[in-house]
C-alpha cells in the first residue's frame, strides 16, 4: 500500500493490450498508461523460489538434487504438482498425445496465433533443481502474475512443459512431428520404453501422427533456462541472450589392440589399446582447441577390456563428442580427430573405428526475438551477453516451426546435471521478469 | 621293435634307481646301464597331446579355448577326468582338505622325502588350453611312463593338481598354510566363495589348519608350464629355466576431477579426470621403461564416471600393476609413478589417490634345481635360456618350503589367458621329457 513515485519511464516497447480493472500495487503511484503499467509488472519472486523448493521434493536424492527421470513415479508426481500450479494460475490445462502438458490462457484477439513459452521438469539421474524447473515455474508465474493483475494479452498464451527433455528432447520432437514410431521402442532412463512412458504420463503413442505443429501455428516460442555454462556467473552478468543452440556430433570409438598377459609381455612387445586411447584423449583436446572459437570436444566415456589389472587391454571403448554453432566446423574437427587417430594407431599396432551415433544440426535463435529479450533485460536494468547454448534444448526443435528465443540466467560455477547445480534466488527472479517482459513485448509486436 | 643304436651316451646325472624287468622300447639297442636306461626314457608324446585335447572339452568356449574357472561345473568335471588319468597312471589319488588333487607313487627308499611336481587345470574366463594343463598332463604322463617301464624312483613321487591357481594361487597357499579363514569368504569367478568352492571340489574348509606342509617335508617341487611370455618363441629356443617368479604390486587408482556438462563448459575451464588419466597411462609407461631391466608396468583397468558422452568425467577409476624380480625396484617405480601423478593432477586441478591392493614378494627358484633342469634339457639336445617368470605360479608358494624349479616351454607369440593360447605339440612333448629327466636327476641326487 505504500506507493512509490513512478518517476522512471520504463523501457520496453509494449503496445496495446487490455488492462483489467486492477491496482498495479506498489510499483505505481498514479494510474499509469497501459505501457507503463505492463512495463512495471513484476513476478512474485518469493513464490517462484518457494515453488522451486516444493518441486525439488519429487525425486529428491538423499545427497541433494533430484533423480526425476522421465516416466518415473517422481516425474509423474512432479507433473501433477505442476499441473496444480497451472490451474491455480488460471490456465486451462491439457496433456497432448505426446504427453506434453499445455496450459492455455485466452488473448483478446482471436485472430492472433498463440505465444508459447515453457521448458521441462524431467531431470537427468542425479540432476539438480534448476535445469528446466526454472523455466517451467517462471512461465507459470508469468501467467499467474497476469491473472492477478487482470492483464489480458492480445495473443493467446500457451505454457508448455515438454516431456523427457533430458532423454533426447522427446516431447518437443513429437510436438513438431519428428518422433517416428520406430523410435518409440527406445528405453528411457526410467526403464520404460518411450511408448510405455508416453502412455504412463497420459499421452497416446498411437496418435503421435496427429501432432504436427507447423510453421505459422505459433507466433513465437521463448524458453527461460539456466545457462549450464559458467560464462554469466564468471563475468557477473544477469542475463544471457542465446544466439543459437550448438549442433552436436557423437561417435562411438573402438580401439582394438591385443590383449595379453601383463606380467609376461615385455613393454616393447605390446599392442596396448589403452596406450593408444590415452594418446587419443589428449589428441581430441589438442585438435578441438587448435582453432579459435567456442567449440568443445569431449571424451566422456572410456572403458578398457577385459579390464583386469593383470591383462594388457585388448580393446578400449570410448566416445567422441564435438559441439559448435557451425556444423561445418563439427565435421571438420571430427575428420581431423579421425585422421590423427589413425596415426596414433599406427604407432603401436592398434586400430581405431569411429561410428557416428548422433549428429544434430545447430539451431539458430530468431534475431528479432533475441533483440526483444535483450531490450526487456536492459529495460529492467540488467546486464546481458549474447552467447551460444552449448547444451541442447527443446527450443532447437521449436525453432523449426516458429521464431524462437532463449533467455539464460546464471548458474553458479556453470555446474549443471549435478545435485550441486545452483542458481541464486534473485537470478531466478530476474530471469522470470525478463521472460514476463519479453512475452509482453512480443505480444505487442 | 625297430631298435636304434644307443651310441650316444646321454647326459643327465642319474644315479641308482631300481629298474624293473622291462624293455625300454625303441630308444635302446642293447640292455643299457641303469643310468643309460633312465636317460633314454621318453614320455609318450602323442598321448599327452591327446589328453590335452580331451581336457579341452571341459568348459570349452564356442569360440575356442575354455572358461574352466575354479569351482565351476566344468572345473569339477575336468578334475574328475584328470583323476581318472592319474589312476590309469597307477597313482594313489586323494583330495586334500584344500581340494588339491594328489597322486602318490611309492619310492624304493622310505627314508627319503617325496619329490613333488604338478600344476593346475583351472583357467581364467576365456582362457586357453595350455596354461596349467601342460604341466598337469605332463606330470601324469611322467608317472605313467615310469609305470609302463617299471621304473621305481628312490624318492616317493607326488603329483599335485593345485586348485584355483588363476583365482590367486589358492590351493598352493592353503598347501603351505597361507590361506587364513578370513580369506575364505572371497567370491571366486565361478560365483562361489572359496569356502563353498573348496567344499564343492571335495575339500573341507574347516580343516585347512591341518594342512601346513613345512620346510623339509618335500625333497623338491618342479612345475612345467607354458612361458606365457613370447621370449622362447621369438628366439626359437626349446626350454626356459626359470630364475624366479616376479613380485607383483597392484594399486587401485582414483582420479577425482569435476564432472560437468560437456556442451557448456569451455575447454579451458575443465577439471577433466579423464584428461589426467590419459597423461597417467602414458606416464606409467614412461616411468617403467626409464630404467634398464625386464620390469613391466600396466594400466589394465580404466573407467570414466559418470561415463556419458556428454558429461566431462568427474572421476576415473584405474589400476596400476608393476612386476619385477627385485622387490625394491617395484617399490621405487611405484613411488615415482605416484610422484609424477601428483604433478599431472596439479596441471588441471585433479587429484590422484593410490590404494595398494596386493603386493607379493618375488620368489627365487632354487639355483641347484635350475642347473638340473638346464642339464636335463641340454642332455636332450635342447636349447635353453634362463629367464624370469612374469606371471605368478603355485611354485612361488612352494618355494617357501622346498627347493623349487620351473620349466618353461614356448607359447606361440607369448599369448596366454586367451583362447588363442597355443603351444606346439612337439614343444609340449619337449617340456614333458625335460620334466621326466629333471625328476629322475633330482631323484638321483
Amino acid at each position: 500500500m505504500n506507493r512509490r513515485d513512478f518517476s522512471l519511464r520504463l523501457a520496453g516497447a509494449v503496445g496495446a493490450l487490455s488492462l483489467g480493472n486492477t491496482r498495479l500495487g506498489a510499483e505505481t503511484l498514479r494510474r499509469p498508461t497501459r505501457t507503463q503499467a505492463t512495463s512495471a509488472l513484476r513476478v512474485n519472486g518469493d513464490r517462484i523460489n518457494a515453488h522451486l523448493t516444493a518441486l525439488s521434493e519429487f525425486g529428491k536424492n538423499p545427497y541433494g538434487g533430484v533423480s526425476r527421470t522421465a516416466y518415473s513415479e517422481a516425474d509423474k508426481k512432479g507433473r501433477d504438482y505442476v499441473i496444480g500450479l497451472m490451474r491455480e494460475a488460471g490456465l486451462e490445462t491439457t496433456i497432448d498425445v505426446a504427453g506434453n502438458i499445455i496450459g492455455k490462457r485466452a488473448g483478446s484477439n482471436p485472430a492472433l496465433k498463440p505465444l508459447l513459452f515453457g521448458s521441462h521438469i524431467d531431470s537427468v539421474p542425479d540432476g539438480g533443481n534448476y535445469d528446466g524447473d526454472v523455466g517451467v515455474l517462471s512461465s507459470i508465474e508469468v501467467a499467474r502474475t497476469l491473472k492477478e493483475r487482470n492483464v489480458t494479452t492480445r495473443h493467446p498464451l500457451e505454457i508448455i512443459i515438454f516431456q523427457n527433455e533430458e532423454g533426447g528432447t522427446i516431447g518437443s520432437r513429437a510436438f513438431v512431428g519428428h518422433l517416428p514410431d520406430k523410435d518409440l521402442d527406445q528405453v528411457a532412463k526410467s526403464g520404460k520404453t518411450l511408448r510405455d512412458g508416453i502412455r504412463f504420463i497420459g499421452g497416446d503413442p498411437t496418435k503421435l501422427g496427429t501432432l504436427q505443429w507447423k510453421t505459422g501455428d505459433y507466433a513465437a516460442y521463448v524458453e527461460l533456462h539456466i545457462e549450464q555454462g559458467g560464462t554469466l556467473d564468471a563475468e557477473g552478468l544477469n542475463i544471457g541472450v542465446v544466439e543459437g543452440i550448438v549442433g552436436i556430433g557423437w561417435w562411438d570409438v573402438t580401439i582394438d589392440g591385443f590383449g595379453n598377459h601383463a606380467g609376461t609381455t615385455p613393454m616393447d612387445k605390446r599392442r596396448d589399446a589403452l596406450m593408444a586411447a590415452a594418446k587419443y584423449v589428449q589428441m581430441v583436446n589438442r585438435v578441438v582447441t587448435s582453432e579459435p572459437g567456442r567449440q568443445v570436444g569431449t571424451v566422456g566415456r572410456i572403458q578398457a577390456f577385459p579390464g583386469a589389472p593383470n591383462v594388457i587391454p585388448g580393446q578400449v571403448q570410448a566416445t567422441l563428442e564435438i559441439r559448435d554453432l557451425d556444423q561445418a566446423k563439427i565435421v571438420r574437427l571430427a575428420k581431423k580427430v579421425m585422421d590423427e587417430a589413425t596415426k596414433i594407431g599406427a604407432e603401436n599396432g592398434t586400430t581405431f573405428t569411429f561410428k557416428e551415433t548422433y549428429l544434430s544440426t545447430p539451431a539458430m535463435m530468431n534475431t528479432d526475438v533475441q533483440k526483444v529479450i535483450d531490450s526487456a533485460a536492459k529495460g529492467l536494468n540488467m546486464t546481458t551477453k549474447y552467447l551460444p547454448s552449448g547444451a541442447g534444448h527443446d527450443a532447437q526443435y521449436m525453432a523449426q516451426i516458429t521464431p524462437t528465443g532463449m533467455i539464460f540466467c546464471p548458474s553458479v560455477g556453470g555446474v549443471s546435471h549435478s545435485p550441486k547445480e545452483f542458481t541464486k534466488p534473485q537470478d531466478v527472479v530476474n530471469g522470470a521478469n525478463v521472460l514476463l517482459q519479453t512475452m509482453l513485448a512480443l505480444d505487442a509486436k
